[in-house]
């Protein structure tokens, strides 16, 4: 039911095209898998995600186990038959949640305990409720539970992270009880440090996942921190599994990772960088709140043909986010959070072609100089 | 350009079907129009509008005066080109917001003064600047300045308002700067006073308008004031013109006026209900928070083909209602604002239908009682 192949691979760099078989249809790698917390894509149907080109989402176990409870979201179908979602989906473990954004209560062996950000109820979550969790939510890929350490973080501290998702990674695997129609990929951690990344990944390869991901990054290190880290680590995953670098990033992170050979990409930053009225263009970063759009007849993005760059002006766009109370219409954040998530698609798709046509390092230097692009006028 | 034709007439009452001809193309009526308020349909994309069997749409003068500004708009396209909508447009004049909304400073004989109730400024609007603003924004269909007053109101005030509003009517209409490309409706004020309504509609039918809106109602009265109201004022208005009932209302109301002869509606409850949860279904209204709904996999309603019905459980769709702070995510408000809008629509074909069957009073029975049925389970 599950495969993966590289299919081309650049003769200038480690990037590399793919497909991944799942039981809800194939992946073309390199993928951007658009987030849906709690089962949902904020403020995008499932239809319009088809539409700019999404194959593949993301949703958070940590959300949904404390709302609704993967016993409802079970009951209603299984993600895909709950939130309407055909296509493929990966389901994160919670650890990165309950390291970010709970307050953590207790981190023991087997498991952590934390409170809710919702409304403070102590909840305990570990590599085998973690794993028995996602089994019911019945993603195609789900992850093993891991120790997420922000950074800068002292080396001995996070050497113990990195035993402690090892250990876990081994009891997840042994946790998984749907290794037939869900795929599991282990997490490598160690933050910026290559020696713990070396010694992470060589343990997890010797616990054979079908995939790997990165954790870790993106939580405060600079970009080419981030690059150094994850170039290294990938190059020392197996070439013939998918590798996946959790929560990254912007337009400039992902094609340069994707020059280090990293096949899958997860980030917020589309949806919510569109909920609050900045647009992604091929022209550099547009704030619609400024006044120079006021007037503006012209599209978004003139290279860009979805739906909200069909039909509206950038001038209606910013009137949608110039309401009182800083409370847009619903449809600014709708449309801009549409059109960004089209051009990451588009800028996967161009990546992808790219590699194929070997012309990778030519197509990826403009995007490496994008984030400090000047503003669109 | 413009014409309307009766084209059946129901053999049992006074309900009617026809055909407006706009330059933005036909309406069937009777017509329920979707408000837009600030430009745009809460939360709904036009394509989505359309799909939901919307024809033509409202929007809201005295908000879009106020922010973004008609000389906007009309840069930006005018109201079709500015929010993507390429069929029928109706604006009111403003003059129930600045009544019902501000914080009224002057009533003058020529103009209302008033505090805007976005930043307090001080805004002037009458006859001839409220049809100025209409002929900027460039609806089809645009409504002389009236005055209206809250219920219950002692006659002499409702009679001086009934003056305001004949005299504006007038003023409207000389302000006009483009009926060929804009009609303009006049609006019978007269509270629930029937004698008053007489009035005001013989005096308006002098001015000759090309259509009639009955307005001042769906203001506190009862149901059933407002429904005498209508059938009295439909009555009396010439055959041959589209006859509109501003801002109502429920099923149970729009069944009602159909049968008075009402042509044509609008209201905010299939957007605001959808907004906060509530679903309108041919069982009855269904409020999607209630944890009877939690583990149900059937659709919020089983007689409707939306997208909504067509995709999601109303355990999905309460799950979106439940999050925390009560800020439900997007897609909860989208898809039942979605859903509403389409079953509002499937009434006024239902609606249509029946009175070319000959068969309205029979199909109304069950909505007259509609409003007063309990909760759906």
């Amino acid at each position: 039911m599950f495969s993966f192949a590289v299919t081309n691979k650049s003769g200038e760099n480690a990037a590399r095209c793919g497909i991944m078989q799942t039981p809800h249809g194939p992946v073309e790698t390199p993928v951007f898998m658009p987030v849906g917390t709690r089962g949902t894509v904020k403020g995008i149907l499932p239809s319009q995600l088809q539409e700019a080109g999404a194959q593949m989402i993301l949703a958070n176990t940590y959300h949904l186990l404390l709302r609704p409870g993967p016993e409802v979201v079970e009951q209603l179908g299984g993600l895909h038959g709950f939130m309407g979602w055909k296509g493929p989906i990966l389901t994160d473990s919670g650890g990165f949640q309950v390291f970010s954004l709970s307050s953590l209560c207790r981190l023991g062996e087997d498991e952590v305990e934390f409170a809710s950000h919702i409304d403070g109820a102590k909840v305990k979550l570990g590599p085998k409720s973690a794993t028995q969790t996602q089994n019911r939510l019945g993603a195609d890929i789900i992850m093993a539970f891991d120790e997420c350490v922000s950074l800068p973080c002292p080396k001995e501290k996070m050497a113990q992270a990195v035993e402690r998702t090892l250990r876990w990674a081994e009891q997840s695997l042994a946790a998984h009880e749907r290794p037939q129609s869900q795929w599991m990929f282990g997490i490598v951690q160690g933050g910026t440090d290559l020696e713990l990344r070396e010694y992470c990944t060589k343990k997890l390869i010797e616990l054979d996942f079908p995939g790997y991901a990165i954790g870790g990054l993106s939580v405060g290190e600079t970009h080419e921190k981030m690059l150094e880290t994850t170039s290294f680590t990938a190059s020392l995953l197996p070439e013939e599994k998918p590798r996946y670098l959790m929560g990254v990033g912007t337009p400039r992170d992902l094609v340069a990772a994707m020059a280090a050979g990293v096949d899958m990409f997860d980030c917020v930053l589309p949806t919510r960088n569109g909920r609050h009225g900045t647009a992604f263009t091929h022209d550099g970063k547009l704030k619609l709140r400024n006044e120079q759009y006021k007037l503006q007849t012209g599209p978004l993005d003139k290279q860009c043909n979805c739906y909200t760059c069909r039909n509206f002006s950038r001038g209606y766009l910013r009137h949608l986010f110039m309401m009182e109370n800083s409370n847009p219409e619903m449809l600014g954040p709708i449309l801009v959070s549409l059109h960004n998530l089209t051009f990451y698609q588009s800028l996967m798709q161009q990546g992808r072609r790219a590699i194929r046509e070997n012309r990778f390092e030519t197509w990826a230097q403009d995007w490496l100089n994008y984030d400090a692009n000047k503003n669109t006028d």
